[in-house]
C-alpha cells in the first residue's frame, strides 16, 4: 500500500491535502493510490450541495457543518469552483465566511478550480470525495457552483444531492432544464423569509410531478441560513434519505451505479491521455495539424494508425 | 462521395435535415460523410449567441434573421437546448416566435436537444453546423441556452461569439465565472431601455480589463430587441469580427486551432465508443460492474486487457 494512503489512514491532514493534490495534478500514481484508497473501509455520508450563485450556499454549508460539530461529527468540505482557467480560483472571497473552522481539526476544507483540462474538475473532485473518506470523515461536502455538465456529473457521486433555491429567483425552470430535476434528493428554500415562498413551493411540485419521481420523493425544506433556522431540519432530512439509501435495494442500486459509472469514466480518460500522447509525440501530426481542412479525415486517418501500430 | 453530401450540396433540404438526424444519432457513416461534407467549399460565416435564459436570445435572434434577409443573405440556424434527457427539447416554446421564417427557403432553422450521451450535445452540434456551411447558407447562427460546458464547447467551433446579457441580471459575474468572458467576441445588452445599462458597461469593462484581451477588444452593443433596434449596429460589428479574423494571422491562427481541436475531440469520442463496447459486450464485466467496490483497480485491469488484446 502507498505510504500516503497509510498516512491518511492515520488521519494524517497533510498526507490528505497532497493526496489531494495528486489527484488534481492528474500524477502518474493516481490510479494505485486511488486504488489503495479504495481498499481502506469506508463510513462517510456524501452530500452534494447546488445551487446558482447568490442563493446563499455558502453559509448554509457554515451553518451546517456547527450543527455536525456539535453532533461531534468530523466533516470535509469540499467546495467546486469551475471558474475559468484564468482565474483559477481566485472568486474564493465566499470562502472567508468558513473561516472559523479552518482551526478546527474535526473539519476539513478544500477549493477545487477548474485547470483547464475538459471533464477534470469533475473527476478530481470525485478522487478528493473518495480520499477524505479514507481518511475517517463522518460526512464529505461538496458545494458546486451554478448548474453545468460538471456539477451533473459530481452529483453521480453523491449519496445526497440537496438543491439550493431562493423564493423569485426564477431558478427552478433552469434547474429542470439543466436535468437537476431528475437528481435532487432534497430541496432546500433558502432566504425563506423572502416574500415568494408558496409560489416557489408550487413550482417545485408542479416540476416535480412532470419527472414523476419513483420511490424516494424530494422533501422540501426551507432554511434562513443567516438566523441559523431550518439546519436542524435539513441534516435530519438528509439522514432519512441516507436510511433510504441503506435499507431499500434501489438505495443500494444507486450506490452501484454510481461505481460502475466511475469505471467507465476511468477508462474514458485514461483511453483520451494515451491518443493525446500518440498525436503530440509524433512532428508530423502536429503539421498536419496545422495545414488540415478536414478534421474528420485526419481523425479517421490516425484512430486506424494507431490501432494498427497497437496491433503489431 | 456520399449522394447525401451530393444532394446537400444542391440545396435540398430534406437532405439537410437528414443528415444532421444522422450526426445526431452518431450513424456508422458518420465520420465519412462529415468528412465528404468537409470538402465542399465554405464559406459560411458563423455566430454563436449564448446568454441566461430570458435575456432575449431568440427575439434577438428573429430580428437578425429578418435583418440577413433583408440583405438577400441565406442563414441557418441551430438552436441548441441543453435540457434534461427526460424533456428531450420540449420546451421549445420560444421558437414559436420564429415560426414566420419557417416558410421562407432562404431560412433552415434546427433545434438540436441532449440525448442523454455525455458531451454529445456539443459534438452534434459543432457537426450540424458543418453540414449547414455544406449546404451554401451565408450565415450559420447557433443559439444556445446558458453557460455550461457544452457552450463553452460549442463556442470553439464558431467564428464570433456573442453573449447576450440585460441589465440588472446580475449575470456579468457568473459569465465571468464560467469562462465566458475570455471566448466572448462581442457583448449584447439587450433590453437596453431598462435602468442600469451604464452600471452593467462599467462591470463588464472591468472584466474585460481582469481577462485583457489581446489583438481583438471585445465592442459591447446596445439592442432592443422588441423595438428592433440596434440590430443593423449588432450585424456590423460581427461582420467587422469576421473581417478582423480573415485579415490577420491572429485570426487565421483561431480558424486553424479550431480546426485542430476537432480532430482531438473526435478521435476521444471513437475511441471512447470502443472501450464502452469492449466493457458492455462482456457479460463477465457487466457482472463485475455490479459487484465492485473499487472502481479504480477495475479500471486498471480492463486497460491492460484491452491493451493487451489490441497487441495480438
Amino acid at each position: 500500500m502507498h505510504t500516503l494512503a497509510e498516512r491518511i489512514q492515520k488521519q494524517d491532514q497533510r498526507a490528505l491535502a497532497r493526496a489531494i493534490t495528486m489527484v488534481e495534478n492528474d500524477h502518474p500514481d493516481k490510479l494505485s493510490l486511488l486504488s489503495d484508497i479504495a481498499s481502506i473501509k469506508q463510513k462517510a455520508y456524501y452530500v452534494g450541495i447546488t445551487g446558482s450563485p447568490g442563493a446563499g450556499k455558502s453559509s448554509l454549508v457554515d451553518r451546517l457543518i456547527t450543527h455536525l460539530r456539535n453532533q461531534h461529527l468530523t466533516v470535509a468540505i469540499i467546495a467546486v469552483d469551475p471558474t475559468s482557467p484564468f482565474s483559477g480560483g481566485a472568486l474564493l472571497g465566499d470562502r472567508v465566511r468558513m473561516h472559523k473552522h479552518f482551526t478546527d481539526p474535526g473539519v476539513f476544507i478544500r477549493s477545487m478550480a477548474t485547470r483547464g483540462s475538459l471533464g477534470g474538475l469533475a473527476r478530481s473532485t470525485k478522487d478528493a470525495i473518495r480520499v477524505c473518506d479514507a481518511y475517517g470523515f463522518d460526512a464529505v461536502i461538496v458545494e458546486t457552483v451554478g448548474v453545468g455538465q460538471s456539477e451533473l456529473d459530481i452529483m453521480k457521486v453523491v449519496d445526497t444531492t440537496a438543491v439550493v433555491l431562493t423564493p423569485n429567483s426564477g431558478d427552478v425552470l433552469q434547474i429542470f432544464k439543466a436535468g437537476i430535476m431528475e437528481i435532487a434528493d432534497l430541496f432546500i428554500i433558502n432566504k425563506a423569509d423572502l416574500h415568494g415562498v408558496q409560489k416557489l413551493k408550487t413550482q417545485l411540485r408542479e416540476f416535480m410531478h412532470i419527472v414523476d419521481p419513483k420511490g424516494w420523493v424530494p422533501p422540501i425544506v426551507e432554511t434562513i441560513s443567516t438566523e441559523n433556522k431550518g439546519i436542524e431540519e435539513l441534516w435530519q432530512k438528509c439522514t432519512q434519505h441516507r436510511d433510504y439509501l441503506s435499507e431499500t435495494e434501489a438505495g443500494k442500486q444507486k450506490r452501484q451505479d454510481q461505481l460502475a459509472y466511475e469505471v467507465y469514466e476511468l477508462i474514458r480518460e485514461e483511453l483520451w491521455k494515451e491518443a493525446k500522447a500518440f498525436i503530440e509525440q509524433d512532428p508530423a501530426k502536429q503539421k498536419a495539424l496545422k495545414q488540415t481542412k478536414d478534421p474528420y479525415q485526419l481523425a479517421d486517418d490516425w484512430l486506424s494508425e494507431w490501432k494498427r501500430e497497437r496491433g503489431r
